[in-house]
């Protein structure tokens, strides 16, 4: 029987698309959790306005506010995200651009895993260092390895059911769920 | 007497604040450019929602649009951007996911330069270089030097009365300007 | 028939291993390239001391002067390099090192192509944008696209007998090699 | 008293030159680390041949197994490097590459500060991105903040006497000993 802590993840979604790949990695992330950790899909990026000091400076919007205590009050962040262009999401960095001026900065300290799918071959592991690089600022904890890159993802999700259907696929995400609870209590 | 044939660019600032360092040194830009050189402020990408494959699909909306003919008429294109998070703003990298996927891309082939100012010592340097692999993908041709890297713009702008009050930084974009007109002129 | 100029391409090889993908490939290249191109392989990286600035005062070894001179006559470079722990090889960014302080840098204002070859999935992707930005400071002509990134080495390259084994690779490699004579004149 | 245990890190200096101000700042680090930490120099980068996979074969050289050991045993590595053309040092990556090989690579799970001086205003923040990209794959923990990135190093470290002359640049690179000794030994 397993002593460790109970862990609460929530994820962060980098894509709005209905049938994103992303968004149906994050809905089978539950069920490749391994024991003891919950996992629940953060409110969406596309309800955030674009970010501007001067509406900020009107007051936070609230679904940032939400978005920012979620993961505050969470163990840690498993971002699953499409590259465009080479790059994070516009709408994903808009997403960290305003909790990154929340007056508790809820990534500071906090561990983050990562997560790429696209069709491509590359997976979009050009956007994975680019989060990175961000997340040095943020002060976030992100774990190294395994990396999840999933390149050709039209063959091995079925986002019109939310399946992953590739089992190596599911087992590498699962080693990675296991790697990261391992790394969230290290660092607790 | 020039025999250079006149140019057009545009310029796409990062930051959606009123008073923002660059949208200041974006307004300055047409007294510092070259002679046979005219440079105009494109429509904010504050006006863009954010980028949904799903949204896409029911029509490109129409600030995008525009946003694209202007680009692709234009003889390049000026970013005038902070960095936010050790990368390029979220709002700005948005206006890229949707420019990137307007039928007749507009960023292919068009010369780029880049300017970032920031309060900070380092002056948006990182952002510089997220930026650049982005635009690989778009298949823009950006300018290597001089690169315009204003750190502590507190100091040297006038976000009140759009000034570039410092005589350096003035003659250094001016500097860039016609460097990048020269390199304008020899991809055409 | 053509009429245009020839063009002289030189390769930098990334490798020093006999066996290496990149030495295969660079080897390949004088076949697959257009008509009127030439394309021939530099002095091995490996002939060069480690850059130490104390050496450089004493004077430059003589194989960084011979490579920066062979550099410094050509119509362009091709960069043909594997990818070493998710960057540019010590080895060849030690090359890199020696050039840049040369007193006529040869890579100033020149073309450059990027190849990169390994066995696994993402086929050296990671080390192209670190090499970009250090082309980036050394003010050579990157090549946006085609991009020459090949996964799965071991089954496209013979490296015994320097063959590309893998067809839509050769073809793929060619159609590189056309763009970039393009490109190189584009930019005389 | 602090009950802390004794902490031991070992420096590597990314640059060859006698002179060098991130030479100087290694030789600085005893003085300015807090209590129970000692801190010694590696040997030199420059002992060590240019990384190639057929010498490897032939077995690894002494002062790669000697600085392999001497980070295998140490508590952490700060890295203290010049940059290099907007990157890593050849030298200094051409030494991470042989360490990479090493059958107990002695990165896995280390952790790592990064210390960066340069004469120019940007300190070499470039680099420190990119070796924290090499560090990912080498599976190291990098200390996020606070980053040194000494701009301006020619009127803040005498390299004659390798004093750090500069009051605030001491105490800032103190503040990041003491922050890595934290780090570090929560990671134990």
């Amino acid at each position: 029987m397993s002593q460790d802590k109970p862990l609460r993840f929530v994820t962060l979604v980098g894509s709005l698309r209905r049938g994103s790949y992303n968004a149906a990695i994050s809905r089978a992330l539950p069920r490749l959790s391994p024991e003891g950790v919950t996992i629940d899909v953060l409110g969406t990026i596309g309800d955030l306005p674009l970010y501007d000091a001067d509406l900020q400076a009107d007051g936070f919007p609230e679904p940032v506010l939400a978005m920012s205590e979620s993961i505050r009050v969470s163990n840690g962040v498993v971002i699953a995200t499409p590259e465009y262009n080479y790059s994070v999401p516009g709408a994903l960095k808009n997403a960290l651009d305003w909790l990154s001026r929340c007056s508790s900065q809820p990534l500071a300290g906090k561990p983050v895993a990562i997560q790429t799918a696209s069709p491509g071959a590359i997976g979009g592991a050009r956007c994975q260092y680019h989060l990175r690089q961000i997340l040095v600022f943020l002060d976030a904890y992100v774990l190294n390895k395994p990396e999840v890159i999933v390149g050709g993802a039209a063959s091995k999700i079925d986002a019109e059911t939310f399946e992953i259907t590739d089992a190596a696929t599911r087992d590498f995400i699962a080693g990675q769920l296991a790697a990261f609870a391992t790394f969230a209590r290290k660092l607790q």
